[in-house]
This record gives structure tokens, sequence and C-alpha cells, in this order.
């Protein structure tokens, strides 16, 4: 972790921290509770109802946020070689993620250039060299030129190379793939500045995925994220959470822009978050000492939550499927090594945050539910919930 | 029964209507033909199609009427106790209805004042002399009142008198709880005076609940209404039914206004409408012999229905849940000591009911239907169905 | 068949064409080919996807197009006598078509003129001599006039001749039953003048339905028609169909106009299209050689399809539901002396278009969610889909 690519206060705090971390105990749990003191809602209220019922918000969302955002569709290690692919919905559209001989990712919509047929409809699988419709065999390469079309001699105006497929900005950051759906797509590098290395020493890019689990939740997408940015709840929604993180002992690196969270302490005994505290696997090679005490929580906006263990990273992607339906893909994902290892068992990990989800997903529902009542009104965040005000002050912004 | 409270014409009915049923026979019969022969639909029709399909009229009905109006939600007997609690829908809105320590009913919209989360999902059950939220646990009062607030010291400009529950006006009548979602309610008393004491006989906030069926029925909440109203399809569609009541021997006491109703007369050995025609219990004792060989039929606009029998009341609540969908929650009450009788069973009563209100919901569906489509135009209403008429024509009025 | 009816250009090709035909043999296939060569789509482009996904253009059809047009409901075979009806959804709209003692045909709206009720729900079936509303028992003649109404006696201002059932125009052609929809319909004779005789050969008046199928397809009707309308299709899709027909084979009669469509040759051995390419049954009597050995492929705008077999007739009958959805009805018919026969079996025909038909309606529902992608734009039509152009330029007069 480095200091060097925070602000002056955060890096302030963190250095602070990890000297208090260095020496342990009461001390640092003191220290959390100061910087907790510091923490404030600005006297901010949650949003106005609309924004988790209309249908008019949430297709204005389909045009301003999601498009215009880089969105996580996946990890390189879900397209292995080339002719791999696996297909994604984002914004309602159906992509096609695949690489190519020369070993790059590319993303296209599933649809050809002919009659519109999709082409594809295996959720994963692998292209031998080339992909065909099935309607009438018009064949492209895996970079999206339009190589074969029968019968089309003759017709006049007509050219191949006016049809390759419809291409989708595609970028690989830390082994996460991420496509963009705007013509002028944002810069990946400017975007991504506030957490450009943070994360190098988890070696994402290395790391494979050992566990999936898709949720379908009935609530807003943004019920979602803020659900992720509070342990407010914990001690009456988690009690298990709760027993191996004092609820209270989090601390934030960022709290302003697209992408906020910080550290969380493991308590006492606690290995890592799993079922019974115990860690699943060594911890990651290339993590320093402190790291290894700390979960460190992470929302990207819009798209997805990363969650880094000691012992493997958790992706949350969250796909909004109407105003009150959120689809979220849960991905754990462990060093190669580990795996490797026979007796190696990824359950404790899954099965503890498959309880925490669910958890979550429960009260995010029962807010949606409530929120749709006409006698809602906006309601009083607390100080715990500072990023919560913090990620409404960022969409708001992006829906301007 | 009083005819104090009628007008005069009604009035010289209901008298000379009692004159006649002291003396009975063949008699009785002949002056019902005659008020029949005086019962006009003035010549009206049906409504046009929008009132029963369109989405628009439906969206008005939940601004004009629903919102407006007192809504019965239930019986007394269903909040026996402090803390008993039911949910109820009322117009979309999710209602926690409740008794306080001093007895009093309270009715209030199900969610937290924080982040708006539903509070209560069990449909009934007994609260712990307080209500708290399930996700950040705010805890409220029986009456209310905001009591416990975690986390909150210090958070700016926070005060947690200004967050109660968001309450419902509620009244008590005749052992029904009515809500009004109105900020500002019209007077319970004078909407009910038409009928304040007219079931008093009965001692409805005596009764107990024996049995409850909800139906889900695909036509319009008025069809549901009109089809209550009239005997004139029970040669056709209710064979038992109308062998135990003559179908042309009803009078309307109320035939104007938000209540609509009368008597009818059970036939011959009839002693209340069950599947054999004898009663499930012993005649409610408070009731004057007249009462005794009639069922007594009014809609309570725009929520319910009551019919009261010799030996039971039964309660329709309509709850409107699209143009085409409509909710109807039948529930039958007997006198405690009726039901306290070892041998008691009030199957008779609650299978013949239940026979005859599939029997209307299979032809009010046929009417939803028929009704959809672009032929149909209004269509002449019986004399029979003078009611329809007059029920038309207060929904019209509310609506205006 | 006749060559008068047709344009000089398209004579020109059928004269030729029967006289290759009549010498069989390569050269045959010669001519076709050059006959496909000049088939041109004219450069046109598919349609905008607005036209398969918009709720607006669907409700644009069903005012335009559908109610505007004569739609085949069914075959005589299925009215065989007085009474006899069946039930048909038209654009929505329920239908009860039915026989009356004079031998005549009609379609009612299938609702009753008093409350609106829908008189009939069995899907087939037959009246006895009267049609009875099952709420009131108001009750119909087989000619729609209302005949009896109890206790409407004395009704202010009702008169018995003002409310016949609503009554649809209705037309028989070559045995098909056609409805249509507005108050002042298109002449049926001077629409169907270009196909008027072209099809007697086949004695469809006498076929009997031997099989039916109800196929519902995720899929605009469009797709369906256009699906209908070319073989380019056929080597990708239909292994079976393209093992039995070549996929070049085909020459269109007609190719402008509400009804598009010509003849296929069988090739070497096949007798038929089945799935083992023998025929069902002997070919019909009344069919001149050639048409022994060719199968006619037409659509019928905008509600049918009819593919006669040397030894068959089938009727797809297209039914949108939604922008969508589109139900399809495919029936089978057979000379009633082959079903006569003991050893009659349809299955044969039925299995070996159930499974082309299957294959079709997945590549249609495939190009469904294709179009309904932002990135589709219309893509340019091969020679071969020049009947697709056709299809489209008569939609979109229609539709002005």
């Amino acid at each position: 972790m480095k200091g060097d690519d925070c602000g002056p206060f955060v890096f302030h705090i963190v250095k602070h921290g990890f000297k208090i971390l260095d020496i342990g105990g009461p001390c640092c749990y003191c220290l959390l509770m100061e910087m907790n003191a510091a923490r404030t809602a600005q006297g901010q209220k949650t949003l106005p109802a609309k924004y988790y019922t209309s249908q008019e918000v949430f297709q204005e969302e389909m045009e301003k946020v999601f498009p215009r955002k880089w969105i996580c569709v996946g990890h390189v290690s879900q397209v292995p070689e080339a002719g791999s692919y696996f297909l994604r919905e984002v914004c309602g559209e159906n992509m096609l993620v695949t690489r190519d001989p020369q070993g790059k990712v590319h993303s296209f919509y599933n649809l050809c250039r002919h009659r519109g047929t999709r082409l594809c409809t295996e959720a994963t699988g692998t292209f031998s060299g080339r992909i065909q419709c099935p309607y009438h065999a018009w064949t492209y390469a895996l970079d999206g030129r339009l190589i074969g079309v029968p019968n089309m001699a003759g017709v006049q105006n007509f050219n191949m190379a006016e049809y390759p497929l419809h291409y989708v900005p595609t970028t690989v950051w830390e082994g996460l793939i991420f496509v963009n759906l705007s013509m002028h797509p944002e810069s990946f590098a400017d975007t991504f500045a506030p957490i450009r290395d943070r994360f190098s020493e988890w070696q994402m890019d290395h790391l494979k995925l050992a566990h999936q689990i898709v949720y379908e939740i009935q609530a807003n997408w943004k019920l979602i994220f803020q659900n992720y940015s509070e342990c407010y709840h914990c001690p009456t929604v988690h009690p298990l959470l709760a027993s191996l993180t004092p609820y209270k002992s989090s601390t934030n690196h960022l709290d302003e822009g697209p992408f906020l969270g910080g550290p969380m302490q493991l308590g006492g005994e606690t290995e890592s978050m799993t079922v019974d505290g115990r860690a699943c696997a060594l911890p990651i090679e290339s993590l320093c000492g402190d790291n290894r005490k700390l979960v460190h929580y992470y929302t990207l906006f819009p798209s997805m939550f990363l969650t880094l263990h000691p012992d493997y990273v958790m992706v949350h992607r969250v796909e909004p499927q109407t105003p009150d339906r959120t689809r979220v893909t849960c991905e754990w994902f462990f060093h190669p090594e580990a795996m490797a290892n026979p007796h190696f068992n990824a359950m404790p990990a899954v099965e503890f945050w498959d309880i925490t989800n669910r958890e979550d997903w429960h009260v995010s529902e029962l807010s949606q539910q409530g929120i749709s009542s006409r006698a809602y009104q906006p309601g009083p965040y607390a100080d715990l919930e500072s990023l919560l005000a913090a990620f409404d002050r960022e969409y708001l912004r992006t829906m301007e």
C-alpha cells in the first residue's frame, strides 16, 4: 500500500494508522474511534423515493450513468485462450467477450451485421477460430472482421469491409476486464488514477476464479451499493460477520469520488472472513504484513465492489435490471498455487459471504418495499453512513 | 332496526314490509313483488368500457376514490391485545394495524423513518411492547413514537421527536376497523350516518372470526360490486342459493348514496344461508324476530360488503389490484358463545358462500373479458338491476 | 395454373418454366439458376429496429394493418354443421365463428349485449340451436338475433331488435374462412384477384383437417413472414429440408403486392415434403402433372402462409401478440378419401414440418434478440432475399 497517491489528510490517517497497527492492541481501536468521530454524513438525508422507484430515473441512468462509465464484465482467467468467450449483459445489451490469437481481449455486441441475428447463446465456450452466424452463415474473425458471406456476390453496393462486428471499447486492469458502451469513452487511465496501483500487492491478474454465485435481488442497484458502504447495520443484520470484525473498526481511505472505501481490522484471532474465521489458504505471498490483518472494502462506481482479504479477493458485479430488480454476481478469486493444493477448499469463504450476502439482500429488499410507499420521506444518515452520503453526491453529479 | 334514519319513501316501505312480515305467508311475497315493480334502473345503461379496462381511470380511482374514503381493514378481534398486529394492503400501501397498551387501535405505514425499510413482514403477530427496524435497530413505541436510535448521538440537526412512524387515521365502528389515507379525512360520523345504528342488533363488536378465504379475481373491482348488487343472475348462476331464497324476494332499504342494500327473505324452511339451509348456530340472541327470517345485503362504497344472517355475519373486503384484477377477502364472524359450543361447525356457512363466491367470480371474469372487446357498448340495465344503476351514479359522483 | 393473371415478365418465366419442367432434368435447374440470377433485392436493407421492437409501431399495426385486412381464421371443415363453432383471437379480439341452419358461416364478437359478458369459453363445440349468455340467460339465434330476454318487460326504451350480437364480415374462399374487423371492409374479390383461381386444382374446400400444432414464438410477426420468404437459410438451418429440395430451386410467380411466392422443385426421388421424402397419400387427384413435382409457397399478407404439396396443403396462421411475441397455428389438410384409407398416416408430413418450423422459430427468435440491441442497424439483403424486400415494401405501403 502506498501513501504517495493519497491526499494529505488520508495520507496522515494511513500513516498513523500503520504506525498504530504496527504496535497493535487497544491503542489501535482508540485511534479508529477517533477517526470514526471525524467521519460525518454532513447532515445529509437519504435520496428521494423517485431515485429508487421511478422508471424515468432508471431510464436516465441507462443513458447517463452506465453507458458512459467503465463497467467490469469479468476477469482474464475467464478467457484463458484464443477463441475462449463468455456472454455478459451490460445495460440490457448482450456482449460477447473473447480473446484473439494475439492474446488481445475484445468485446462485441452479440449480433450479426446481416439481419441482426444473435450470434451466440451459450453463456461460455470456445470458438474454433471464427464466429459464424447460425442463420445464413455469415462468418467473422475473432477480432470482428467479416471474412465469409455466401451468396452475396454481385449484390448492389455490398462491401464486406463495411460490416465488421459492432465493437465495444475494452480495457484490462489488474486482471479485470472493463467495457465502455460510449462511442467516445472517458479515459480509463484518468478515471482509475485514484486506485491505479492501490491493489497491486494482490497481483489480481494472476488469480483464478474458484467460485461464482448469481443473485437476483428485488431492490434498486443503489440500495445494494449503500448497503455495502456501511457497517452500521452489522450488529443487527450480520451476527457472524460482527463476530469477526468489530463493526466500528473501519477507516475510509477514499471518501469522495467514484471510488470509496478503506480497510477494516480483523478482530483478535481472526485470519480471514470465513465461516470459522480461519484462512482458506496461506496469505497471498506478495502482501505486506499489515494487509494480512485487514480486509479492504471498495465500491467502484457504478458497477462493482472489490473486497480484498489476506488469502482471497472477492468481486461483486452489480447489474441493474429494472428500478426494483438487480442482479449481483459474486466471484471468489484465489492464487493458483493455493488452488493447486490438494487440500484447498474455498467453501468456508464462499459460505461466509453467501450467508452475509443473503442477509444484505434481505434488508435491501425491505428498504425497496418501504421506499415505494407514498409515505416515504428522506431520512437522516448517521455519521457511520458517511460513505452513503458520498455515494449519493457522486451519483447526483453523474446524473446532472 | 330503526326507521328513523331512513328517508320517507324508504321508511314507508320498511314499515309496511315489517307489518306484512309480521303476519307472514303469501301476502308478504305479493308485496315484495309490488315493491320490485316500483324498482327502476331509470333506463340507465352499463358504464363505458374505459371504467373497467383503462389504466388511467384506475389511476384516477387510486387518487380520487380509495385514498379519500374510509376503508375497512379488519375487525377488532384481529388485534385482541396490546402489541397484536396485522398487515394490510390499502391502495397499494402496506399498513401495520396494532393495538397500544391503552387499548387504542393504531395504523401506521409499514416503514422506518431512517432509510425507509419495511419494518415487519409477517402477516400477523404480536410485538413485545415495541416495534424495531430489522436494518439498524431504530425502535418505536406501539403508539408510533421513536424511542431508540443507536449511533445517532451528535448527528447534525437530528431530533428524535421529529421521526415518529407515519400515522394513518383509524376508526372503529361496530367492531370493524376503518382507515383513511387522506391527510384531512372526511368525517366518519357524517359519512356513516345513514347506517350508523342499522346493524347494532348483531352486536358485531362482540363477534369473532371463524374463517377467512382470500380470492384473486381477474375482473375490475366494480364488476364485483355490481355482481353483489342484484339477484337477477341467481337462477342462472346460483342453483343452490336460488333454492334457499326466492331471487325476487329482496327489498332495497337504501337505494341511493354510498351505502346500498336491504333484506331478502329466507324461503320456506330455510334457517340460514348454508349448504343445507340449516343454521350453523342459534340465532344471535339480540336479534328481533323479523331478522331471524331475513338476510341483509349491503354494499359499503368503495371497500366492502356486509351480509348479515340470523346466525352469522359475513364480510367481503374488496381490494383493487389493477384495472382487471381484484383481491377479495371473505370472512365469517360468529358469536363467541356459539363458537364455544364443542359441536360448533362453521363449514356449512363457509362452503355455501365459497360455492356462491366462485360462481360470482366466474361470471364477473367473463364480463371483464367481454367488456375488454372493442365491440363492447353500454347495455341496458333491467329494473332488477336498480342498485347497479345507483352504484354507478355514486361512483361517477365520486370521480367527478 | 394460369399465366393469364400474371404480369408479362412473370408470365414469361412461368411459361418457360413449365416448358422446361416438361422435359425435366438438368436444363430445368440451369433455367432456375438463370431466373434466380435475375432476382434482385434492389440493394434494399432490412427494416429499422423500431418495426420489430416498438410498442408504438405494434399499436399502429393493430390499427392500420390487421383490422383493415382479411384475416384467415380457419377452414370450413372446422364448422361442419349448424351450431358447430370455434373461438379465434383476431387482433386481440375474441371471435365466435359458427354456422347457421342455412349453412352460412357467421362470425361474432364473443360478448353479450346486456352487460358485455363473454358468451362462450370452450375453444370448440356445438350450440344446440341457440347461444345463451351464462350470466342472465339472454339468448341469441345462430345468425346473431336476440331472441330471449328474462325480466326485461317494461324496461324503459328497451327494444330487443336493437341488440343482436356484434357481427363481423366473413367470407369463405377455397374453403378458408376470412374475417375483416373493419366497418367498411375492402372488397375481398378485388384484393384476392391475383390469386383467385391460382390454387383451385387443390380443391381446398373439400380437404379436411388432419393435424394442428400451435406455436408461441418470442419474435415479431414480420420476422416469421421474412423467414418463410427465403431459402437462403436452408443449408445452415434445415439439413433435412435442404436434402429434399435444392435451396436455389425456387421461382417467384408473384413478387410484388400482398401475395408473394411461387413453386420450388422436389429434388430427385422426393415425392413430397415429409421426414422420408415419400408422399403420405396419393397426389390430390385433380392436380396436373407439373404440380406433382412442385411445392408451392405463398405468403398472404398479413395473416397466413399457404404451402401446397402434391398430397396435402399446409396452412400457417400468424397471430401477433406483442411486438416480440407471435402465435403461429400450423394445420395440415388432406383429401378425405386419403384420410379414409385405414393405412393413412399424416405424421411423416407433420413431423417434417414440425422439425422445420422449430428450426425456423429458433433463428427468428435469435433475430428478435439481436435486433433489440442498440447496436443493430439495417443490414443488406442478398438477392435470394428479394421477396423479403417485396414484403417490406408492401408492409410500408400499408402502414403509410
